[in-house]
Formats: structure tokens, sequence, C-alpha cells
């Protein structure tokens, strides 16, 4: 047994509590900020409000002036903060940073950070002291995992990458169950990109709904599955060279982390259903609205691959003959132009 | 404009004349013995039955006895028949069989043949006679096209995969429209061994819904979403096994005839609907009662693999450790196996 503390009491890492808990460990959830209603609701009934479910009795909820009691004495730390807080949690955790207790990552994402692209582990990775920064090496999460059905204990493989072979498998004997089943990888940037990446990509997978819809059709096995199809494997195209031209291994896109995670994006969730307006033809601004202030990693990570593309550019991709998919993603998302996927360009 | 003459009226072969017709060719469809009511309902109304709509004007309906009338000044020809009629379909062009006059296979599936795995291009070509057999390359489409969404101009890209270059670049000059990207590839065995057994894999996918189902659950974005991807990411790995084993280039199972047939495969059509009812644990009789009759190429192709496997062994495969999923497959397809998904062989 293993005291395990996760910061971030969101979907994701409340969800990731369930198998922890159900392994037998001790787990903490520590809320931000952000998380207090989620917290009461948790000390309260033990429901999490956005799950819709009861987490196991194992795991113990903590408001987040409670963090130090909270990571005091953890084997295992947890980060499952949005992308945008994750230089905030490496400064909530820097005081307790301690190369006996690995960190893993479930927060996906990338940032451009002094002038190059920067997996998320590496920016946390940044804000930990000088003095233990560079015995820590935290690893991260990819592959499949909607958090509704994590904690509903549907099974799912998932794919654990670092830099740290030692932290790997202490991390991955800790995680896996019946249910959770965790292999590890050394490729930590080629996991991070695809994880990052696949919400631009499901996105897109799912402009082809709308365009059914607005066409007048209904769900059906005659739709436009062919058009999500075409999509979807443009998609493992684009991956793969961006991948490539970072360095990273690129076979990582056929894999959990690349169209594992992309397909069930695509089928489930908000990156779906803002595709699915967009292909409507509704425009970005009144898509944004409909989805009534949800959390857009698709938009997110748009953003940041457009602040990449003269970088990738540099390392020899041409943005329009390389990725003309993700060219006209990033102008529908950002730019407001009209969704046409332009197959012509695919290759 | 040219004149092309596909041989079998079914739902696939009668849905590539749409693009055909549209490209402005003299396109004329041949039914098969077994196609003597679509014919007579194309002759009459010009509605094909199973597509549910009219065909283009550009499409003129055959009877099988007027194939030769049919197939004469023929400067392409289609094969549109089911995977068991692949060497008939050989048989009946072979008097006509001419090295000026590309062939095209939507016939998907694989053989054994002389103790090795067999692509139908190779099982057609047998049956041609010797004097023009060296000459002439069949070519094969592999990638995502569900018949009924290309019958009704829903965009797709697909690829062309043959030996002999000019024929393929011939073939798509031909078949390219606005709505019917044509790629061509000289990796035919990769691309037909992927279109093979993306049907076998995507029955695999289905089995979550299935199992949602029979648990009480409905169609939602909480679902087996993970379930799925897992199974999805896990047939990708293997199809790159089998791929590499026959020496045929592997990175094809991340591209259109792999993961973009796959994808189309899972969401659409009679594989999917199989892989539910076996995924509710109604046993394969049962399953296949069901299916009133449709044609189950998931079972065809998986009783080809069980043939196969020891041919795979033998040149280094290990069925348990590298196939596991298939394994399972196999046992509940034509065993009677109830469906459980082994995860923890995954990897």
């Amino acid at each position: 047994m293993a005291t395990v503390t996760v910061l971030g009491a969101g979907m994701m890492g409340s969800a990731l509590c369930v198998p922890l808990a159900d392994a037998g460990h001790d787990v903490r959830l520590v809320g931000t900020h952000l998380d207090e209603a989620i917290v009461a609701s948790l000390r309260k009934s033990g429901v999490h409000p956005g799950l819709g479910l009861a987490l196991p009795d194992g795991v113990r909820a903590f408001y987040h002036r409670e963090l130090e009691a909270a990571v005091t004495g953890a084997d295992v730390i947890g980060i499952g903060v949005s992308s945008p807080g994750v230089r905030w949690a490496g400064d909530q955790i820097a005081p307790h940073a301690d190369p006996g207790c690995p960190i893993v990552m479930i927060t996906k994402g990338l940032a451009v950070q002094d002038g190059t692209l920067t997996v998320l582990p590496e920016v946390l990775r940044a804000r930990l002291p000088p003095a233990v920064r560079d015995q820590i090496h935290p690893a991260a999460v990819g592959g499949p995992c909607i958090a509704g059905e994590l904690a509903r204990r549907v099974p799912t493989c998932v794919v654990l990458a670092g830099r740290d072979e030692t932290a790997l498998d202490r991390l991955a004997s800790v995680m896996t169950t019946g249910y959770y089943h965790v292999r590890t990888s050394a490729q930590v940037v080629a996991v991070e990109v695809c994880a990052a990446l696949k919400n631009a990509f499901a996105m897109g997978v799912a402009f082809a709904w709308g365009i059914h819809e607005r066409q007048g059709g209904e769900a059906s096995s005659i739709a436009m599955h062919n058009h999500e199809a075409a999509v979807f494997a443009q998609a493992v195209v684009e991956m793969q060279r961006v991948l490539s031209v970072l360095g990273a291994d690129s076979s990582c896109a056929a894999g959990l982390a690349g169209v594992g995670d992309l397909y069930v994006t695509c089928n489930a969730g908000r990156t779906g259903r803002l595709g699915r307006l967009l292909g409507m033809g509704l425009g970005r601004d009144e898509a944004v609205r409909r989805m009534q202030g949800a959390t857009l990693e698709a938009l997110d990570i748009l953003g940041t691959m457009r602040e990449a593309l003269p970088l990738l550019e540099r390392r020899g991709l041409s943005t329009s003959n390389d990725l003309p998919l993700l060219q006209h993603l990033i102008a529908v998302a950002l730019d407001g132009v009209q969704v046409k996927v332009p197959f012509e360009k695919f290759a």
C-alpha cells in the first residue's frame, strides 16, 4: 500500500483516484482553489458532482489550504490540474518535491517555452527547486481514458511515459488494477505530443457529424463516416510528421496515445461536441457560446500549435503541404473560417 | 472519357459507379448470377434496391448473360464481387483480359492458397490466361469507404495499390472525383492485408457496445468508449505485426487502409452490429442468426486467419504473445467462446 496525493479534483484527477483506491492505496485528493465546491461535496457525501458518483471510501478529499497535510508522507504525487495550471501546480508541490517520491501527470498539453515546443512534464519540472530538479522526471499518462468511464471502472489501457525507468516501474505497479492497464514507455515527448494533438484532430473528425446534421441527416450507419474516417487517417499522418520533425518516435501516433486516444476523444466528450457545432456551420463564436463555458482543450492546443508552426517550419515542415488538416483546424477554430476539409491536399 | 465495366452489382460495385459516372465515363455495371433482381430494378427504374437510390444516368446495367457485350471495348475493368467470388470473377473476365485494360478490385479479403497467405489481386491474376498473366497486375482499393455513403457522394480518401505504376496512374485519373480522392501506393500486400483484417478487428471494437447494453447502459458520451479505444489501438499493433512478418510495409496500418478503414468499419455497417451482438453475450450462433443472412466478412477473414496462423507462427510470430486480440476474436467468432477481451495481454 502506498500513500498517493493527487492535486486537482476535476473530472480526471478525481477519476484517477478510483483505481488507486481500488488498488488499496491511501488516496488523498486535493482540490485547487477552483475546486472548493467539489471538495465540500466530497467531504459531505462522497459524491463528485462532475462525475455524478461517489468516490470509493479510500479517497479522502482535502481543501487547497490543507495541501501541506495532504502531501506530507506521500509516496507518489499525481498532478490532475488543467493544462494552463501546470506552472501553478509545480509551484505548489515544489516545497515537497523529493527524488524518492515520483510524480505522475494526467494533465495533457503542450506549451511554447523559451522558443521551443515543450511537453508539460518539462514545464512542471522547471518550477521545482534547483537542488532536486535534475533528479525528478515527472511521468505522463497517455492513451484512451474518458474520466467518467474510468470512474465507472470501464476497462482501458494507458501508457505511462517518462525518463526515469525506476520511477516508471514504481508508478506502474502502484497504478495498475484489473481494469486500468498501465504499460510504460520512455517516449515522453512522443506520448505527450500525441496526447495534446489528439484534441485538435478529434475536433476535425467530428466536423462530419455537424455537416451531416446541417444537411438534415440523422444518426445512422449511413451518415458521413467516410468523411470522419478520412480525417482520422490524415490526423495520424500529421501527428507522425510533427513527431518526426521534433525528433520524437513517430510510431507513437499509431499506439495508445495516438490512435487510441484520438478514437475515444472523437466518440465522447466536449471536443467532439465542439467539432459537431463547427461542422453545423455555426461559426466559432456561436459554437463556443453553446459549449457553455466547458474547458475546450482543442482551442488551447490549436493556439499553442499556431504559435509553434514557425518553429516546425524552421525544422523543415511545410505547414501547407505537410499539415493541411491542422492548418484548416487552426483557421476554423481561431480565425472563424467555415469548415471545408481540404481532402485534395491530404496524403 | 473512358469506358469502365464493373463486374458485381452489389452495394460496393454499384456505389463505385457513382463517382465513375460523375467523372463522365461510360459506366457498364454487370450483375453476377446472384444480382438478377438488382439488374432488373436498375433497368426498370434506375434504383438500386440495396443502396436505396437511383444510380446516375451514365450507369447502364447489364445481366450476367450480357457480360461479353458489356466488357467489349472497356478501357478499365472493375471487380466488385464478394471475396468468395474472386476466382469465379477471374474466370469470367479471363477471355477479355488485355494488358492495355487495367483491372481494379474493390473486393477485399485474403485467401490461403498453396500454403501461403495470398492477397485477392493475386488470386484473380492466377485465373487469367498464361499468355497475359505476367503483364497484368490488378490494383486494389483500400481505405474508408462505406458503399451507402459513397453512393451519396460523402467525401472520402482511398488508396489504390498495385505493382504496375502506369496502370495505377491511369486508374487514379479515371476514378478521382471531387469527393472520391484516390492516391496510389505500391504496397499492395500491406493495403490488402489491412483491408481484410480491419473487418475482424472492427468486430472486436464493437464488443464494448454490446457489453454496455447488456449492463443496462444507453448510447451516451459516457459508455464504454475506453474499452473500444483500447481494442482499437491493439488492433493497429496486431495489424503491424502481421504485416511485418509477411514482409509487407507495416506503416500501412497507420494509414487509410488501416486506421481509416478500421474507424469507418467500427462506426457503420454489419461488422459493428455483429460485434455488438457478440458483446451482448448472445453467443456466436444466435448473433449470426440475428444478422439475418447478411454477408459477414469478419467471419470469413477470421476463418482465413485461423488457417493462416500456423504459417505466421512458422515465420516467427507467437500467436498468444503477439496476437492476443486476434486469437480472442477467432475464439469468439468461430468457437463460440464468450467475449472477455484479454487487455492484460495487450502491448
